[in-house]
């Protein structure tokens, strides 16, 4: 094993206190037989006693001493990648968690485990403890999947239930995220969708059957949602969530991240916290929901030792569920082409006819009007003015967009919140 | 395969409509190369041209053309028993959706597989759509698991949401049910809560690694369950759901079929009409749902076929996740020894002095009354009092009844309905 962070330490508690257990279940004892580590936390001394140290993780994942390395570096490149490459390089298997590795190499590293005819595990990469990628490459294997869709980062899921709940702004709940260790000292990676991208990139390929493309997806963070948007979403019957999502369309295959509007009523609007859902959707099984914990040690080691078990007991498949030769690019959808419904959000200055000039500017693209929501009234004042539309080309969206920017009476930059049907 | 019913038509449609996309997944092309019926469906007339008719499916399970034999007949006894003992006898395979049977001979036909190095599979026996025994046995395979439970009949979930929703009582929507074919014209198999336990029984031994024991489930069905219950559940801020049960306790293995308060925020209260869940704890990762369609000619074949997948991909696990011989009884718990908290509702001619005498059997037995309920003023009538306790154990409560039902003020037999904490 490479790297004792917080996954790592997990693992090497989970081998330990479930030795016997896993034993059984996998059909011979699992040995941890090296570790590799910059620093060895004081707190793992007891299960790491008599277990060899390894400065060189590239070193260890050669040596003839292991079956199977485990990568819990993390990044997409440097040694997390060398570390993968001699692995599969050597003729061994190896298990990682590290999402943003298999969502730019991933098919590389597949096509190389093939060739030398060994397992590449990375369940822990997507949704934490939810063995969901197994579910898709295996349990609802029979299906051709229409849609895959998800709350896929705990921190986002997090902030925006916290916004909810306390009627706090994005700024502050973000703070006490990261007080609590929810969020990141630098949350980019969270907060503005590429982690959540680099999961659902891994999703798609395993679903759809086509190669992992990171630099197809469409991602847009939660950074702009403000407490006033959440609130009107409660009153329209909806809950903001940053979904990702991928769907077979006439124009192609849509992935995307962005925060969503979504029925109140539905499954993924229900989760809530750092918890992580995924909804699959197959034209036999139909519907299917998949709940749980997202991340953190304990979590996230129970997902890295299953797939120890599925090698341990020979249960191997092709990595995104079909030989890499025979994975297909499919068309990637343009943005322009989603076909949706939107919600609007603009601060007006409350004066008689602003909203006759907003309503002509929808007419004007075509895109209908669903309704429409002003609280009060205060002349001469900014005021809040809600729409919500009917479905429309995005296209159409973005220049209904472009024009309400430069209306006089529109004082802030417009808040668009895409409606997701679910 | 034998039997053409509602299963046997939706595999033989999933098996030729995605033809090439199980080839590829599978790795081999999956061949129907033989079928046993009463009956064949002239619907599947298209599907089935060329594939060999057999009279006796008996003879089919060890003819030399088949590897693996696809049992969807059903029933615990009978043909369905004999044909996969033939399977397994003849060293091939065996796929089956029969919960009766793996409820009673489960441990059995997995020694029987054992010897003869041959997969036995059943997903499609517990939930349906949902790979939930595939999340026990392989993508959970790390964790202690502390319970597991779920709703496992889509018959009674739709009756108790149609009582919900339109405030009928049980007759009533279960007339509804019969007619739109969510229930059977004898029901019993359902309401009374014999299927979930069949299917309660299979999880929990996969989860506990212990032998299945149908017989040690404690099973309450939902018949009645009244509108009134449920009504006041709603107002308790519960919902009424026919919940299985298995739970590791101090005095043993607890495994239950029975209706269920529960909190409505919780993800198995919002699971409404014919959908299934369940969900499991495991030590490592906490708790995860699984949500999806129960049963069904589409999602029921979607587990067939992924059973399929796995034994044409090669990989096998043992059937109740541990080889049948290391399975380990454990003490089933006692009903008595139940430790929970009650719903109780009492139909009491409201005169003076009976609260006061309601209240003293329970003080007398120390059970503790969490809150009470009575709406309204009758005086000389009938009126509902609605308590709830907290939790205390099931023998108490035993005898907090049997001194209920005595008094003359109680005018109706009282309903239990115990208060599940999620």
């Amino acid at each position: 094993m490479a790297g004792l962070g917080t996954v790592g330490g997990g693992v090497v508690k989970l081998l330990s206190e479930h030795k016997d257990l896993l034993a059984q279940r996998a059909g011979r004892p699992i040995v941890l037989a090296g570790v590799s580590a910059l620093v060895v936390p004081k707190t793992l001394e007891a299960q790491l006693k008599g277990v060899p140290f390894h400065q060189d993780a590239r070193k260890l994942a050669v040596s003839g001493d292991i079956d199977v390395m485990v990568e819990l570096i993390g990044g997409a490149e440097g040694i997390a990648k060398q570390i993968a490459e001699a692995t599969l390089g050597a003729g061994k298997s190896l298990v990682t968690a590290n999402k943003a590795l298999i969502a730019k190499h991933g098919v590389a590293l597949a096509r190389l485990a093939l060739e030398k005819g060994v397992s590449l595990q990375f369940e822990a990469s997507v949704a934490g403890g939810i063995p969901i990628l197994k579910a898709i490459r295996e349990g609802l294997a029979a299906n051709q999947f229409t849609r895959v869709y998800g709350i896929l980062n705990g921190t986002c899921n997090f902030i925006l239930t916290g916004m909810e709940q306390s009627k706090r702004d994005f700024a502050d709940v973000l703070a006490e995220a990261q007080k609590l260790g929810y969020a990141e000292a630098d949350p980019a990676a969270d907060v503005d969708g590429h982690d959540a991208a680099n999961k659902l990139a891994i999703l798609t390929s395993l679903a759809f059957g086509t190669p992992v493309s990171l630099e197809s997806i469409y991602v847009e963070g939660i950074r702009n949602v403000s407490a006033i948007d959440i609130a009107f979403a409660e009153e329209l019957g909806y809950r903001i969530k940053l979904l990702a999502i991928a769907r077979r369309t006439e124009h192609g295959l849509e992935q995307r991240v962005h925060p969503c509007m979504v029925d109140r009523e539905t499954p993924v609007a229900q989760v809530m916290g750092v918890l992580n859902a995924v909804v699959a959707e197959g034209d036999y099984v139909g519907r299917t929901v998949f709940e749980g914990p997202g991340a953190g040690e304990k979590p996230t080691a129970s997902a890295v030792v299953a797939d120890l078990l599925d090698i341990a007991r020979g249960r191997t498949s092709p990595p995104f569920a079909v030989p890499v030769s025979q994975l297909a690019p499919m068309r990637a959808a343009s943005m322009e082409d989603h076909f949706g419904a939107y919600y609007v959000r603009l601060i007006v200055v409350d004066v008689p006819g602003v909203l006759a000039e907003v309503a002509q500017i929808f007419a004007a693209e075509e895109v209908s009007i669903e309704s429409v929501l002003q609280r009060g009234r205060a002349p001469g004042e900014n005021v809040a003015l809600i729409l919500t539309t009917h479905e429309c080309r995005e296209a159409a969206m973005m220049r209904v967009r472009a024009r309400l920017e430069k209306l006089k009476a529109v004082v802030e930059k417009p808040a668009f919140i895409r409606i997701e049907e679910l």
